[in-house]
């Protein structure tokens, strides 16, 4: 049951209308030969696969779930063969070094591919997903020989890979992790622990999995500056690339959990187990946070995902379920109701999930691309340009796309009704995927800090006022331009909100920590609403341009940019009153007296 | 796993401090002697009951659900041993009638064991539940030998009831319900027709079950205007009060669903199956509407319930789980890690869920209380004027309840971090089991547009201002007192504020009737949040009269307060801004276009 349509038409107005990638990418030389024919080429294939392949898996995969015996993992019904498909077609490799057998595509294109994928199946997607984070950090981190025995198989989709971060007694505070690594002889080690929550952590889909894990050695310092990286193979690969002996990593059981049942969420045992390390000793919380920014983007394309598909399935049942008249009268005359679509708040219910997911796949697909000037732009200004823009704006990609997917998923299954609580129509697998986003690769709250203390207070605004002079040239590009005061005046009242309410926080933290922390969640939610903002007035400067073409999907896009800025944009009202609150109502209370 | 604890120390400052329910009860002859004494025994065995014997069932019906096979359903292990205890003990009498067996107790009394029963299991608590519905509907409509055949064996519990509304076309839009009733010649009709979503339709824990069944007469003129309610009993009672013959009503089957999995949700197959007339012909949505406001108070109560046990067990954890340092410095110098309650942002999870819960029982006991006074006053006037405030006040119980519910479970999963997802945990089975609350009973966006349609805007605000007085007048009988200024000086704001939009929105209506459904859902926001500030105020002036009294409850409850004004009231904010947005932007996009 269920729909999806990959969204192809909204995919190329962000691409090519928006961003303009082809020129983009012509900048840098490794990608200068992607042009749009090959972009929309991949993104209609990958669009089949998602739509046909695994999209039909999404149900199975909830109501099967995984099970376990003894140590190994069965996944449900269908996700091996579509797995099969998937490797077969090249897709692991599509961003990957083509050193190791990799078509050296920008993460914009798989990005896209992925946005798709999530919204098919995001149980499924987490298989290829996490491997393909093992991989970036093997070739980020790896030696030599290393990446020459794990990066092939797991460009080809031969091996899948991990992340093996938290413990029972640790999750949020790596620093008090406790699993060990004991040297041998010949520079291998020996990992010692347990590791919880690992995703895709045993399963039957490819025969090696390779565990990137965190474990201190015997003369680690304590606390996060003694933690090392490791590569902990399932089975130890031979010197000739065939699989060796079956390495102390055992998965001893997995998790009943609210959602994802596709996905194997596993206790790893390392006993003894075989391990090289990754990068340097006590380094590896660095060496595991190269991949952070991909892996949290990776998240915030699973809320994207999760919100196009439910808005979709949402529309197509408010469109046919009559229900009511229309309240300025009948609509539908020759049926016992009108269909739902004609109820304001049915539309409200709609518009803010159709809103969220096009401001979502803009700001996310900019994103991507400069985490591609990032890597690849041949001027090194430019690079660090783009790794300031990204560091700024992962976090609000993580926390902001996540926290409006689970509000968007919990719409699409209100415009069901009582239908949206029962499980076969779908809508609430939805809300149940979507709940983890908001929790694993660091809480919501993690990012609010990550943003607020990290990216925008420790470098007193500097990056913040990068991207803030984006949006400034935009406000004054446009600021002449009668039709679009509609968008620019909102956008520059929320730009200047912002730039005050940093100030504040940052006078106000100097007295107290705690304002910083009282203050992260609220300022997520208005710094996201700033970005929205920017990319909904330029969507609608396009729009604007075009709306006579006589292509009704820009007058669509003008109408959803209205909408945005009449009952979406005012959260942040709300928003900036709680920031400025302060700690003192949170902390006033003796802990004992709650 | 989990805990609960009745709040029973909460519960007697609203119903004896707050409320001052003994001498509100003693206005009516009917509850003269229910004294404080009486109601605290009653809450104390309620809570044990709840706590001891319901409570541990709750994880075990999620897991094992209930179970279908030929028409019989199995619920959960342990439910039925519980409901013969339950009947055993005389709970289901608590506030019947005592011509039919019942205890004659009030309303508010059985509101508060309801809120610890939701707490405590909401699934198994709407068997019980919905039997009281059927028990009130016959009460109040059936004929005489219909009362003395069955309100005896729902009072002593021995029979449970369903009310059978939604078909599988129709929900909110009852007019085009189709279930037919022909006449026999015996005065009693022939039901035949399909009901979906019938909670407790079928199961082993009574011997008969009594169906509530909507359904159209031969003559029946379209629409709402054309519906009758039958009684529908499984087994036909005989003359002498045994059990007859089968009766045609069988459970189809039963439907899998996000939550409540211990509650049996049925289709209902009725086949010529016999049933009696409750009320007028034609009248059956007005006979089924005279137990709405106990059923959508009793939607709220399992919202307040639920956001009581997700506090209780988040605030646990909160105090147990070590993770990362203050900000302000380590607290637990001899752990490795801070009690995660030292965190701004988990206090401000935490005391979300608390001020959500204690408002959110300081204003449904006062409403239960209402109720009383409209069902038992002496004086015609006092009947009337509760009446007024309780027609007003349902629809924001029900919406505003369950909306804080649905995320006060999800801010209580969030305090748990990764272990919140997985199932043992329980945590997110209070989100899933909190998701119908806002769909069921009529869906919160009906509740809104009943609130601002047609308890608000269709007597000119002549309600609203009943209420509005009360807040007026204690506003007046504290402005001089500089102590209650910080909560008096917001409740006023926001009942002016609240007072304009009306108006405003009222104008607008005039105009344009979609108007008033695009302003419903964040109107309904507003008109909770002026509900909860003045009940805040309220609870704040007793708390600051009682704080130097040693006693830390009254602490605790002031610093609720303020953290309810400084960081909850200003959602009102964005609220107001989108009721404002009116519905130009929501109608703007031609169905098509989406």
């Amino acid at each position: 049951m269920g729909q999806y349509q990959p969204p192809l038409r909204d995919m190329h107005f962000v691409l090519h209308e928006l961003l303009d990638v082809e020129s983009q990418l012509a900048e840098m030389p490794a990608h200068a030969e992607t042009n749009r024919e090959l972009i929309d080429q991949i993104l209609e294939e990958g669009g089949k696969f998602c739509a046909e392949v695994i999209f039909p898996l999404n149900q199975v995969g909830d109501r099967e779930g995984c099970t376990w015996d003894k140590g190994t993992v069965t996944t449900p019904s269908g996700f091996k063969e579509a797995y099969a498909q998937y490797r077969e077609a090249g897709w692991p490799a599509l961003t990957c070094d083509p050193e190791f057998g990799g078509q050296g595509l920008p993460q914009v294109v798989n990005n896209a591919l992925y946005e798709m994928m999530n919204s098919s199946n995001q149980a499924w997607t987490m298989y290829p997903g996490l491997s393909h984070g093992a991989y970036e950090c093997i070739h980020a981190h790896g030696s030599a020989e290393l990446k020459r025995a794990y990066l092939p198989k797991l460009v080809s989709g031969e091996w899948t890979g991990t992340m093996c971060l938290t413990e029972p007694h640790c999750g949020t505070d790596l620093g008090i992790l406790r699993t060990k690594a004991e040297p041998h002889a010949d520079g291998s080690y020996a990992i010692s622990g347990t590791k919880i929550f690992i995703s895709s952590g045993e399963h039957d889909l490819a025969e090696n999995i390779v565990h990137l894990v965190l474990a201190r050695l015997p003369d680690a310092p304590a606390g996060t500056k003694g933690i090392s990286l490791f590569a902990v193979p399932k089975f130890v690969p031979n010197a000739d690339g065939s699989l060796g002996a079956r390495n102390g990593a055992a998965c001893g059981s997995i998790e009943h959990k609210m959602g994802i049942h596709g996905n194997s969420t596993c206790v790893m045992n390392f006993d003894g187990a075989q391990g090289w390390l990754l990068g340097q000793p006590h380094k590896g919380l660095q060496a595991m946070f190269v991949m952070m920014n991909a892996a949290r983007l990776g998240v915030g394309m699973q809320g994207l995902g999760l919100t196009e598909v439910a808005y979709q399935n949402s529309l197509a049942y408010a469109r046919e379920r009559l229900q009511s008249r229309a309240l300025t009268g009948p609509k539908a005359k020759d049926k016992a109701a009108d269909p739902i679509i004609v109820h304001p708040d049915v539309r409200r219910m709609l518009l803010t999930q159709k809103a969220y997911a096009e401001a979502g796949r803009a700001f996310s697909y900019f994103v991507a691309l400069e985490l591609d000037r990032a890597l690849a732009h041949p001027d090194a200004k430019a690079r660090e340009e783009a790794d300031d823009v990204v560091a700024l704006l992962i976090p609000i990609i993580k926390a902001f796309l996540t926290d409006n997917a689970f509000e968007c998923t919990n719409l699409g299954l209100q415009v069901f009704g009582g239908h949206g609580f029962i499980s076969e129509w779908g809508m609430e697998q939805y809300v149940r995927d979507a709940r983890i986003n908001q929790i694993y690769e660091g809480t919501n709250t993690i990012q609010s800090l990550d943003l607020l203390a990290r990216k925008v207070l420790a470098d007193q605004g500097a990056k913040l006022k990068k991207f803030g002079r984006r949006v400034e040239a935009f406000v004054i590009e446009n600021k002449d331009d009668a039709q679009m005061a509609e968008f620019v005046a909102p956008l520059a009242d929320v730009a200047e909100k912002l730039q005050k309410l940093t100030m504040e926080i940052g006078m106000n933290a100097m007295k107290n920590p705690d304002d910083v922390g009282a203050a992260a969640v609220p300022y997520m939610k208005v710094a996201g609403h700033l970005v929205f903002a920017y990319f909904w007035a330029r969507m609608a400067k396009i729009a604007l341009a075009k709306q006579d073409s006589g292509d009704a999907f820009y007058k669509a896009k003008l109408a959803t940019a209205r909408f945005y800025f009449a009952k979406l944009l005012p959260e942040t009202a709300t928003a900036i009153r709680q920031a400025r609150a302060g700690a003192a109502p949170l902390m006033a209370l003796d802990e004992e007296l709650f």
